[in-house]
């Protein structure tokens, strides 16, 4: 585990990226869609075929669940990563069963919070692709972090 | 099930509340934070004592995918709901074991899409309370809807 960092450790153009592939199961993808995203095309190959996506597709929820744990994994800060909200969500193209996911994330802004004494804000662009270096989902998420000098 | 909905059907100020609460359980909570949000404050209560939360509280993204369920439970689109994309979401308070949620979803715009011929693209605005109608979440989504007329 890299050393846990403070608001003041993070900058403008700073990047993380994530320490491995996460693996989309059809299982994960019927699993999560049986419980939060219960449409045909994320719960059944058959009934897949026939829909917008023509077959089998992770719920974009699932995705987005799976690059916030990459995100916990890759960006260690002081005392866990509280989210500040969501600037934006894309999801460009579908996740399919056994693909295989990765992220990039780069500091895009850093700013004190004005709400929160003691935090700063960091904003975040985070870039998804699978297997195929293809773009499945982008993202600008914002987190709190401590200030050293609070 | 109401009948279902193209395009057409939709319009600005239409509004779709959730037809009853999600109870959140500690289980649930502890189950997706293991999966995809391994942070001490939505692991253990006890752990969450001393964290920013002051206790156990669910994942922003257990949260988010709980909402996307009450969307397909209450929005009947014509083929399913297919995200396109994301403006904001901002959690406003921690959800907490045994908080029933419940939201309201407003249509905010319609337009034709430019790049998916023969659909629509509804801006509808999330509303998350709790139990106490505190609001725990708020968001803006944009889904597709297939044309009548297509």
């Amino acid at each position: 585990m890299p050393k846990e960092l403070y608001f003041e450790d993070f900058y403008v153009g700073q990047t993380f990226n994530s320490l491995g592939g996460a693996k989309v199961t059809a299982e994960e993808i019927k699993e999560f869609g049986q419980k939060y995203d219960p449409q045909p095309f994320h719960l059944d190959e058959a009934a897949g075929e026939g829909s917008f996506f023509k077959g089998l597709a992770a719920s974009g929820w699932l995705t987005a669940a799976i690059v916030m744990r990459m995100r916990v994994q890759t960006v260690p800060v002081v005392g866990g990563m509280i989210g500040a909200g969501v600037e934006e969500i894309r999801w460009t193209l579908p996740v399919r069963p056994n693909d295989i996911i990765r992220s990039e994330i780069e500091v895009l802004g850093v700013r004190q919070s004005s709400s929160r004494k003691g935090f700063g804000i960091v904003r975040t662009r985070t870039l998804v692709y699978n297997q195929r270096n293809e773009q499945v989902m982008r993202s600008v998420v914002n987190f709190l972090a401590p200030m050293k000098t609070a």
